[in-house]
């Protein structure tokens, strides 16, 4: 990193007044032995997944002076046989949608159903990018506050759909930061009540929209199904996916969007034409041609969770026994009563290992690394707990 | 294409009102021998070229379970010294940034400098996305018209700043859909115009940015000026650039922003964390390394642009010979009394030949092809344009 990250925005500049003392959203990029920050899966694609990759790309190079396909219809068919697959629901390639990562679904969700004079309601804690993206698109953003364990307060949901009259409902499956599973008939009830529930401002008849956000949900519990399922009887359900976590595929950047026709139609209004580069089209179906392969870690991650977790709970801090949220994802949020986090934080740095400040106050948050990775995030979390008791 | 296109919304969606009836945009994506419709670079990249796109991407592949850099440092010192070749300006790493596409880099200046209760200005016939753009981000469309001609009446545009007190001017060079080319010492005038110029609703010493979208700048006159050599001495310049037109490359979506640093910082809070792929940093980066092969048929282009000019002028519809735009990009709009535009772009098709109906009544659109594409096209407007007038 050379760049010069003193934001000292020039007055001359319009920068809208709300954005005014912001900060780019993101953890820190660090050059560090062992990254545990941001969820990332630790396991690199396998050589023959890299050559198909490079097989892919260079068989559609010769066409980059033309645009992609904007529809990216091969691409949408590959995500629906993953999701037959993955979640043994088949649909439609006009059920669903990619896009450069799932930030950018989430953007263009808020871009078609968000607005001035709308709100989009969640559930906190929860993934800190959603308040940039009504931000960013000047939506409204309220808050069903989750229990003390942080499930979901399904009453507190439901009372605050009825008062605030949100345009989107987003919940997210399992939750981040706190890997907390949401459970199916939750996610049943709440739909009922969003396709009955008035939107503020909107004609009689129109209803909220329920987001489930599913970056995470390969790593559930085998047998729960996923909120895909529901999508062919729901019209106002979109479900949120990506390659970036399980799949291992952060890099390439394809989030996708399985939600009923009409949803999808409504994003593609707002979406920029030629959103996903024929490169990253080709990227994206060289590694579902691997799927076995880029998934086969996924078991092991969510046993090194479960590892973990018991592991965590079985040391102390200030004499207390730490606490670890229950997961559903290959992160654990853990501690519960740290007085002193950053300090924990920047020791664990200074052994090389970095994870993540993020949640609420007292709790910290790392993801599931290799065995070694693991190993060496426990003996220095060990002393790093010693060293900040003792300060 | 096997999508179902009708988009009939279902009444219980809560999309935004605003956007009820709108449509993707999007010239049609047909399967045609002969496209020239979107202003792409028909020759396609050497195999060498090809190769190196492969060779990078593959170099990266074992990396793509990680998050890719979210700054693109490389790629934005590769924008540099592209830059400081084709417009002889040296810029730093920090006054560069790369997007999907210069789309992705419009919205995020909108995003930016737009909003509720602001106003962008453009001067139109224009670019036909602005007004998506300040559409998508709640942002005012000004107008300043151009001259009968299609140049920038400059007085029409200082007029416009005072009146309306944009907070961002948008300006073409070369203009499209017209071609027009836009001198050196209008730019100067209306950026001298915008660092005193206030903005509606902003303290007192805030001043419009001015934007110069050069999508197809590599098309004009050769020892023209770009308006890059100015952004050292002008905070409030920006310039949009992309990859796509001239450089061959529009299947990878890169686009990019030369501006102050301070620009920059303001786009790098609205900017989605990792919005540039491993994969689409790689490729470009390949594609740097080939910059001349990328290039080599610019030059040709604008032969063809100028003998394509001639022969058209040369040619008549109803007894009168058909107008040319002076252009300086890769396309001519051209007719301007073309009574039955459409009746004409669909004899075109019917003969294998897709151009543009866009910009003013009376005109149609075509970019420049290969020579065989070229001649087609000639052939077919002869005789698509004696079957109209009969009719």
């Amino acid at each position: 990193m050379t760049t010069d990250n003193s934001n000292a925005i020039p007055a001359s500049l319009p920068l809208r007044n709300d954005l005014v003392g912001e900060e780019p959203y993101g953890a820190p990029q660090l050059d560090v032995p062992v990254c545990l920050n941001v969820n990332e899966n630790p396991y690199a694609p396998d050589p023959a997944v890299c050559d198909s990759i490079a097989r892919r790309v260079r068989e559609i190079a010769p066409t980059l002076n033309r645009y992609p396909d904007r529809e990216h219809i091969e691409l949408r068919q590959a995500f629906s046989d993953y999701l037959a697959r993955e979640s043994d629901t088949r649909l439609d390639v006009d059920e669903l949608w990619g896009a450069n990562g799932s930030n950018e679904i989430m953007l263009q969700l808020f871009q078609a159903f968000g607005g001035p004079g709308r709100t989009a309601l969640g559930a906190d804690p929860t993934y800190s990018m959603y308040p940039e993206y009504a931000r960013d698109t000047f939506t409204g953003w309220q808050l069903a506050h989750r229990n003390a364990d942080f499930t979901l307060d399904v009453d507190a949901v439901l009372e605050q759909i009825a008062q605030v009259k949100p345009s989107m409902v987003l919940l997210t499956s399992p939750n981040n930061p706190t890997g907390t599973p949401l459970p199916f008939e939750d996610i049943e009830r709440i739909l009922a009540a969003c396709e009955t529930a008035e939107v503020a401002g909107a004609a009689e008849g129109v209803h909220p929209i329920l987001v489930i956000d599913e970056a995470y949900v390969e790593f559930r519990k085998p047998g729960t199904p996923s909120a895909v399922s529901l999508i062919k009887n729901h019209p106002n359900l979109a479900v949120s996916r990506t390659m970036s976590k399980a799949f291992a595929f952060a890099g390439a950047r394809v989030g996708y969007l399985a939600a009923s026709k009409g949803i999808i139609d409504c994003v593609r209004i707002v979406r920029m034409p030629y959103h996903l580069s024929a490169v990253t089209q080709a990227a994206a179906l060289a590694a579902f041609e691997h799927t076995d392969e880029q998934l086969s870690y996924v078991g092991h991650l969510r046993d090194t969770r479960e590892a973990t977790a018991a592991w965590l709970q079985g040391q102390t801090y200030k004499g207390q026994p730490l606490e670890v949220a229950e997961s559903g994802s290959n992160f654990l949020l853990f501690g519960g009563h740290f007085d002193k986090r950053e300090a924990i934080f920047d020791e664990l740095l200074k052994r090389g290992v970095l994870i993540r400040v993020v949640g609420p106050d007292g709790w910290l948050r790392v993801c599931m690394g290799t065995d070694e990775e693991m190993e060496r995030f426990r003996n220095a979390l060990v002393e790093s707990l010693r060293i900040v008791e003792a300060e």
